[in-house]
C-alpha cells in the first residue's frame, strides 16, 4: 500500500485548500508566483467543486481543472485530489429530495449550505461514484498528482426512512436475529420489544427519555455508513492509481466516528485543527490532538487544515497573533507531521466562510498573514531533510474508544458535568504540563510498548478490552484508572455491581456503594489534594496497597484513590495540580521521565526521531537549559548548555 | 367503593415496582429471598408490560406473568397489578401512526422511549381496553391482587388532528355554541372569530401570542382527555373486581391534571415523590406534597414511587446520605401515608433509568441502599399497627387550582417571575417553618373546618370561589389573600378593576392603579420588611383596621399589607422569615398554634392519630422537650421531658 | 399627495387604536365622554376586524363599523380607518392552507394569533385586496375619515413553496440571469452553483452555514414582498379618496423592512414606541427611534402607537412611574412628532394583550393612568398651535442602511458581540449626551446639509455610497467613521484588501493586517480612554495629520483612531465617556455646537422650530439656565435666567 511518504519524498508538505473556481483564471498565475514565494509544494483541489464538474445531472465539464492541475504540475506543485462529494450541487436535492437528511425531529437539511446529503441514499451514493469514477479515469495518471483526499469532513447524520431501513440492515448484521436485538437493547425496559424488523427505526424524537442502547447502535451505524461512503470512493481511486495514497481529513475529537476504526481504511491519518489562540490551553488541545492522530497512523500523518489566523464560526473569532503559526504549526512537526497545511490558501471574498483566514488574507501578499506563511515556508524547508519519514515514542498511553463516549455521554446518566473530551483533555493535561509525551491507545490495542497505561474514563469495556487491561498489569505494566470505567459491557448493560468485578478486583474495590457526582464548581476534600466533578462511596476488600482517603463530608475516611499494585483507581478528578504530581509520580515509579527535567512551564520539549523540539507558548523570552551540545536546524547555529526561545520561538535541536 | 384499607388491612404497604421481565426467571427467587428479608409486603407489577403481554397485536402472553403473581401470591406478597397502557409496543406506533401524538409545532413523538400515545386516539383506546379487559378478566379473582394501578404518571399532550376533533366536541360540550366559545375566547380581539367548528383547532403554533383562553380551555381538555382514558380503563377492571381499589399516580404539582377533579375518581390517591437530596428545602418539597396528596385523599394515601437513592433525570444525581431514605419515608407516614413504595425494586442494568436507584441497588444485598431498606421495612412493621387508617387533622388550608395555575402561568402576563408553584411553595415553606401543619384545598370546598384560609394567588376564582372566601369571612374565619388574587373569571376575562370588586370591598382598597412586578433578585422595602417579586400600586378606600405601607420609591407610604377585620391583603411576597413571622402572627390570631413550641429549626414536628413525630432533618443530633412522658414506637423506649434525635433521626412518640 | 397636516389642520392628533368590536354597544357612549374628557381627536378604528367584517368568506358586516364611525364624526373625533388584513379570520387558513407562513425550519405558523398570512400569498393578496376595496369604497367619503392605515406592523417571513417562487421572480428582476445571480452569490464556494431557475429555494434549514449572499438577497425580498402588500392596498384606497394621507405603522429599528425605502410610499411616516420604563437610557432609545422617523418622513411624523403604562411582552413589565407618560410625550412633540397616539384606547378584558396597558386602564376613569392621559390631552391641546407643522434642524447626520445591517449581522463573521442597532446606539448615545440633535440619513442620500457626518458602522457600502462619503470630505465635510466600514460591496463580496481602497486612502491606512473583535467586556487600551468590542491591527501609510495609538499588547503602538484633514476613522468602538467627548471636540471643530452649554446631564434639550423643549428625566428637580427670557407654553409663564422642571418635568419655551 501507498503511504504518505509517497507523497513528501522527503519534504514536508506544505500548502492548504487551492479553489481557483472561485477566482478569475487572470489571478491564477499571480496564486502561482506567491505560493513558490511562499514554499508551497502542495495544494488540495476540488473539494467543493461538484457544481462545476457536473453542472447539470451527468454532465462533465473539466476544462478548468484540467487547466489548474496542469499549471501546478508545471510550477512542480504537487496536487492532492479531492472528490467533490461533500457538497452535492442543488440540482441533487431538487430532482432527489431522497438525498436530503431529516434531524432527529424529522426537520429537512436543505442544500444552500453543504453536506446535505444522506449517507444512507442509493441515488446519492450513484452519483458519488460517477463522479468519482471519472475523476479518478481522467486524473489518476496525471503526473502532478500525489494523494487521493475523499470528501470533506465526513460529520452527517440521517434519521429520515432510508437510513431507518439501512439501520435496520445493519442491525441485522450485527445482531442477526431481533431476539438478540431485543436482548442487547434491554426492551423489556419500557414495553420496547419489537415483534417485527420493520418496527424498528432510528432513535427518534420520543417523548421522554431515549433508549440508550438504541442510541448507541445509531452511533455505531452513523460512524459505518459514512464508513461506507468512504471506502466506496476509495475503491474507485485506489483501482485507477493504486500507486497514490488516499485520506480522508477527520475533525478531531469528532463524536461521528470511530477514527480508530476509520484510520485502519486510510493510507494517509489526516485531520483538521482549529485550537482558538486565546485559549489558554490552545496548545495543549493542539498537542492531543496531535498525539491523537499520531496514534491513529501509527507514525507520520497529515495536518491537513488549520487557519493561519482567525476562524469564522466561532462567537468572537481572533487572529493569530504574530508568531502563533509558526510556533504551532512546528508543533505539529515535532508532535509527528510531515505535512502541514492550511484550509485555504486565498482567502474567500464571498461565501459562508469569506471571515476565515487563508495563507493569503484580504490584505494579501503585503498583510502580515502572508508573510508569516513565508517565513514559515523557509523553516519547514530547512528542518524537512531531518524530519520527514521519523517517528516519535511515547511511553506512556492513554485509553480512547469512540464506542464508550457513545454509551456514555448520553441523557439520564449521573451527572452531566462529567463528559468523556472533558476527562481525555484533563488527563492529558496532567501529562503536557509535566513534560511527558504520550501516545493514545485503543482498549483492546497491544500495550506492550507502554510502561505506563492511563484510563481518563472508559465507562464502557468490551471484555476483550477488560482483559487487556487485566493482562497489562499481569504483565508488569502500571495502569491508572479514573472513574466511572469498566460501568458497562458492549451492549450499554450495567455490570453487576457497576463496576467490572475483574476491575474491582484488580483495585482492591469490594463493593461500590454509590456514585456521589459533584455539582459544578463544587470540590471535595481528599488527604493532600482536592478533587473536582466526582467522588465515590467506596468499600475496599483490605487487599490494597495504599489509600488515600476522602476527609470530611459524607465520604470522610472512605478510599479516594487505591493503590494495588501497579493498578491505581482514582475516584475522583484531582485538580489540575494534583493530578499532574499524582501522574508524574506514578510515571516515574513506572520508569517513565519527562523530555527534559526543569523545563520552565511555558516551554513544550517533544522528540522525534533523533530530534529535540522546544516551543517557548509564552509571550517573553525564556532559557532553557540543554543536556550538551546541539546544532538547531531552523538557526543553523549550535547551542551549547543553554538556549534562548524568543516570544513565540521554538528551536529544533540536533545532539 | 373499597379503599386503601382493603389493601394495608392494618398494615404500612412496603414495596415498589417490581419488572421482573426484566430479569431472567433464576432471579425470581432470589428477589423473593430479598424482600422478605426487607418487610416488603406489596410489589407493583406490570408498569411497562405492553409488549410482553400483547407481543403481537392481538397475541396475549400471560405465561410469565401468572408464574410471577403466583409467586408474590405464594410469599405472601401484595401485588398491585397495572394496566400496562402508558408505553405502548412499537407495533401499535409503525401499524398506527394516528396513535401517536403531535407537539404543537407539528412534530411527532416516536416510539423508542414511553408514554408515545395520543390520548384521543380511538385506536388507541380500543387497544388498551382489550389489553385491560383481558388482564382484568385473568388476574380481577387472584388472591394476590390487592389493588389495580391504571397506567402511569399520565402526562401527554396532543395537537394533532384526531385532537383537534376532540377538542371540538369538548369545546361543544363546554360551550354549547360557536358564538357563546367567541365570546369566552374574546375572539373579537385579532380578528379570532370563528365562524365553524371546523374551523377551531389547538393552540399550535402562531407567529405571535396565542389567545389565552383558548390555551386555558386546551389545559383543561388536556385534563379531561387523560381522565377519560383513565376512567374507562378503571371501569373495565372494577366491573371484574368491584372489592379491589383502584388508584394512578400523579406526579406531584404537574401542570397537567386537575388532580382535584382526579382525586374523585381514585379509590386510592398516590404520588410519585422525588425531592432532591441535595435540595436545602428538600424536606419541604416533601412535606407540601405529602400534603397536598393526603388533602386530596381526604386521609389515608399512598406513596406510590421514591427513590431509595439517587435519580436519573437531573443534571446531577446526588444519592440520598446515610439516613435520609429512612426520615424522608416516615415524614411521609407522619403526613398520612399507609404505603411508601419506591420505583423500584431491582436497579436495571439496562434501559434509560438505569442509573435511577432502586431498593436492591447495582451493588445488590451488600450495598448501602437495601441495608438501609431492610432497616426501614423493620421500622415501618413496627410502627404501623399505631398508625395505618388514622387521620391526621390540620387547622390552616391553603388554596389552590390548576384552572388558575393553567390561566395565570401564561406568556404576556405582567412578569415572568411569578409562578403559581413558586408562592405555593413560598407561602407553605413559611408555615412549614413555623410547624404550622396545613392541608390543602380547592377554593370552591367547604372551608368551615379552618379557622385560617391562605391564598397564596389565584390569579382565576369563578364566582362561586369568590362567593366562597367571602362567606369564610363573613362565618368568622380569617384569610389572607396574595397579589394576582381574583383579577381574572373563569374565562380568563380580567374582572372590572383588575381585581374582583367584593375582594376589593373585603380588604378595603379602593382602586388598583397599577401592578409593579420586581425584577429578579430586586426587592421593595416595608415597613418592617422586605417585599420580592410584586409590589402594588394601591388606593385604600379608608375601611381597612390597619395597613403596612411601602417605604421609599414609586410607591411610598401606599398599602401593601391591608387588613380588615380577619381578612388580610398582602401585595408583595415578604422575605421568608417576614412572611412566616406574618402568617404565624394571624395564625395566634385567629387560635392556630404550632404542633410544639420552642422546636429547633432543623426539626419537623407532625401530629397523625395520637401520635406525635419528630423528625430531625439536621446532620447534627439535637434534643428536643416534650411535653410529658411518651413512649417511642421506634426504639420501644419510655421518653420522658426530652428525647435526642440523632443525625436524621426520628421518632414516633404515643403518650 | 396629502399629507400628515392635512390629517393634523393646526392640532397635534391624540388618540390611539379603537377596538370598539370588543366591547358592549353600550360602552361607546361612556367611551366618547371619556375621549373627549381627555382631549383625544383621532382614534384609529378596524386595525384587527377582519373576521367582524367578514364573518365568513365573502360575506361582509359593515353595520357595527358604520355605528361607530358616525359616533365619532359626530364627536368630532377624526377617524384613521386601517385595513384589516395583519389578521385573517380563521377560515382563510382553514380553508387555503396556502395562506399559512412557514418557518425555516418547515413549520407552519397557525391562526390563533396574528400575522399568520403569506406576503407571497395569492390567495391572501386577492382577499386582501377585495376586503380593502370594500373597506375604502364604503368610508373613503365619510367626513370623520382623515387618514388610512394599512395593515399593522408588516413583520412576517415565509420559507414556503409559494414564497419560493416569488423568491425566484425577484431574483430574476434582480439579476436578469443565472449567471448573474451565480456571480452575485459566490456559488463556486461550497458547490452551489445553481443550473435551473427552479433549483434556487430561500435559505432554509441547511446543514450547515447558510450563503451570506443568499440570505441577504432574501430579507431584501421579504422587504419587498411586504412592500408590494401595502401598496396594493395603498394603490386601492387612494383610488378612492386621492385627498386623504395613507400610512403603515413601522416597528422602530425594525429588521425587516428597509424603512427608508417604505417611507418613500407613504403619505405620512408612523411608528410605534416602547421603551421600557427601567432601561436606564429609556430616554435615548426613544430620541433615537424619532430621530430616525422624523429622518425617515422628512419632516413631522405621527406617533402610532406607544404605552400609557405597562407593556405585556417583556419578561417583567414594569409601569410607568407618575409623569413619564407626559415627559416622553413631549420628548415625541420636541423631536417632531405631531401625533401623539397609543396603542390602544381601552385596555382589553381578553386576549394575548390584556395586560397591556391603555389609555384607559383596567382601574377606569379613576386610575392614575387616565388621569394622566387627561392631563397630557390639556397639554397637547395649549402648545399644537406653535408646534404643529414645524420643522426641527439637526446639523449632525449619522448614517444608517438596512441593507448593511442585513449583510453585517449574520452568522460566522468576525465576532457575534458586535450589531448594528447596538453600534447606532452607542454612537447616537454619545451625541445624545452631548446634547448634540442628529437625523439619520441613508449613505446614497444628498449630505450637504449636515457639517458632520457619522457613520457607527456600515459593513456594506456600495460605489455610490462610498462616492457620497468621498464627495462630503472634499466638500468640506467632516466625515468620523467607526470599525468595519465599508468592508463588503452591495452583493456581500469582501472589497479587496479587507476595507474600500478609497476608504482606505481617505483615512490614511496602508493596510488592515487583522480585525481583533475583542471578547464580551474586554477592553483594549489606547492612549487617553478605552475601547470595547473591537479592534484593528492597521498599518498607516503616513499620510494621516494625527493618530492616537493602541497602548499596550498585541497592538501597542498601532494607531486606534486616525485622522487625515476632515476625515476620522475609529478602529475600537471607545467607552461612552470617551466617545461622547470625542464627537463633541470632532463637533466643535466642524462648527456643530450643542442646543444649550451646560445642561446638568439629566436635562434633554431640543429645538423645535422656534421653540425649545428641556425635558427633566431625572426623579428630582433640576434648575436650567437660559440664554434670555422665555415664555412657557406648557405653564404660560414667563421665565428669565433659569428655569427649574420638576419631576419628569418640562418646558416648552418660546423666546
Amino acid at each position: 500500500m501507498p503511504g504518505l511518504g509517497d507523497a513528501t519524498r522527503g519534504r514536508i508538505l506544505y500548502g492548504g485548500d487551492y479553489n481557483p473556481e472561485q477566482w478569475p483564471e487572470e489571478t491564477w498565475p499571480e496564486d502561482v508566483r506567491l505560493m513558490r514565494q511562499a514554499g508551497v509544494n502542495t495544494v488540495t483541489l476540488g473539494v467543493f467543486s461538484w457544481a462545476k464538474l457536473e453542472p447539470r445531472p451527468g454532465e462533465r465539464d473539466f476544462g478548468w481543472l484540467d487547466r489548474i492541475v496542469d499549471l501546478m504540475g508545471e510550477a512542480g506543485i504537487g496536487v492532492v485530489l479531492a472528490t467533490p462529494t461533500a457538497s452535492p450541487p442543488p440540482w441533487m436535492g431538487h430532482l432527489h429530495p431522497d438525498t436530503l437528511p431529516r434531524d432527529e425531529e424529522g426537520r429537512t437539511e436543505w442544500w444552500g449550505g453543504r453536506q446535505h446529503f444522506s449517507h444512507s441514499s442509493a441515488t446519492y451514493r450513484r452519483y458519488a461514484a460517477a463522479i468519482t469514477e471519472d475523476l479518478a479515469a481522467r486524473y489518476a495518471g496525471h503526473p502532478a498528482l500525489t494523494m487521493w483526499h475523499i470528501n470533506n469532513e465526513y460529520c452527517t447524520y440521517d434519521w429520515g426512512d432510508e437510513a431507518a431501513a439501512r439501520f435496520r440492515d445493519w442491525l441485522r448484521d450485527r445482531h442477526g436475529t431481533l431476539d438478540a436485538l431485543n436482548t442487547a437493547w434491554g426492551t423489556a425496559f419500557w414495553s420496547q420489544g419489537y415483534g417485527d424488523w420493520a418496527e424498528v427505526v432510528p432513535p427518534r424524537h420520543p417523548h421522554y427519555l431515549k433508549n440508550p442502547a438504541q442510541v448507541l447502535d445509531f452511533k455505531r451505524f452513523t460512524s459505518d455508513m459514512l464508513l461506507e461512503c468512504y471506502t466506496a470512493e476509495r475503491d474507485i481511486v485506489r483501482r485507477h492509481s493504486p500507486h497514490l495514497p488516499v485520506t480522508t481529513n477527520f475533525m478531531p475529537l469528532w463524536a461521528g466516528q470511530d477514527a480508530w476504526r476509520w484510520a485502519e481504511e486510510e493510507d494517509v491519518v489526516s485531520v483538521d485543527l482549529y485550537p482558538d489562540p486565546r485559549d489558554p490551553f490552545g496548545a495543549q488541545e493542539g498537542a492531543l490532538v496531535q498525539d491523537m492522530t499520531r496514534s491513529q497512523a501509527r507514525g507520520p500523518w497529515m495536518l491537513m487544515e488549520q487557519a493561519a489566523g482567525p476562524v469564522n464560526w466561532r462567537g468572537v473569532n481572533h487572529p493569530k497573533p504574530r508568531g502563533l503559526n509558526r510556533l504551532w504549526s512546528l508543533q505539529a512537526v515535532a508532535r509527528g507531521a510531515d505535512a502541514v497545511c492550511y484550509f485555504q490558501w486565498r482567502q474567500s471574498r464571498q461565501g459562508a466562510e469569506k471571515f476565515h483566514s487563508g495563507m493569503v488574507s484580504h490584505a494579501g501578499e503585503r498583510g502580515r498573514t502572508y508573510q508569516e506563511v513565508t517565513r514559515l515556508g523557509a523553516d519547514l524547508a530547512r528542518i524537512a531533510p531531518h524530519v520527514a519519514g521519523t517517528h516519535s515514542t511515547a511511553r506512556v498511553a492513554v485509553l480512547h474508544d469512540w464506542h464508550s463516549w457513545w454509551a456514555g455521554d448520553q441523557d439520564a446518566r449521573p451527572s452531566r458535568e462529567v463528559d468523556h473530551p472533558g476527562m481525555l483533555r484533563a488527563w492529558h493535561r496532567a501529562l503536557w504540563q509535566a513534560h511527558l509525551t504520550a501516545d493514545f491507545a485503543h482498549p483492546e490495542h497491544d500495550l506492550s510498548a507502554y510502561p505506563l497505561v492511563l484510563v481518563p474514563q472508559l465507562y464502557l469495556l468490551t471484555d476483550t478490552a477488560v482483559d487487556n487491561l487485566l493482562a497489562h498489569v499481569h504483565g508488569g505494566g502500571t495502569l491508572v484508572c479514573g472513574f466511572l470505567t469498566g460501568v458497562a459491557d458492549e451492549d450499554d448493560r450495567v455490570r453487576p455491581g457497576g463496576m467490572d468485578a475483574r476491575l474491582r478486583d484488580l483495585f482492591g474495590i469490594r463493593t461500590l456503594h454509590e456514585w456521589w457526582p459533584l455539582d459544578a464548581g463544587e470540590t471535595v476534600a481528599c488527604e493532600g489534594f482536592h478533587g473536582t466533578l466526582w467522588s465515590e462511596e467506596l468499600e475496599a476488600d483490605g487487599t490494597a496497597d495504599a489509600t488515600t482517603p476522602y476527609k470530611g463530608g459524607e465520604l470522610d475516611g472512605l478510599p479516594a484513590v487505591l493503590r494495588k499494585g501497579r493498578a491505581w483507581y482514582v475516584s475522583t478528578l484531582p485538580e489540575p495540580e494534583a493530578l499532574r504530581d499524582l501522574l508524574t509520580r506514578i510515571a516515574a515509579g513506572a520508569g517513565v521521565r519527562p523530555v527534559l527535567d526543569g523545563l520552565p512551564a511555558q516551554v513544550e520539549a517533544v522528540r522525534r526521531g533523533d530530534l529535540l523540539f522546544l516551543l517557548n507558548h509564552g509571550r517573553e523570552p525564556v532559557a532553557v537549559d540543554l543536556p550538551g551540545p546541539h546544532h538547531d536546524l531552523l538557526t543553523g547555529a549550535d547551542v551549547t548548555g543553554r538556549v534562548t526561545l524568543g516570544r513565540h520561538g521554538a528551536a529544533v535541536l540536533r545532539p
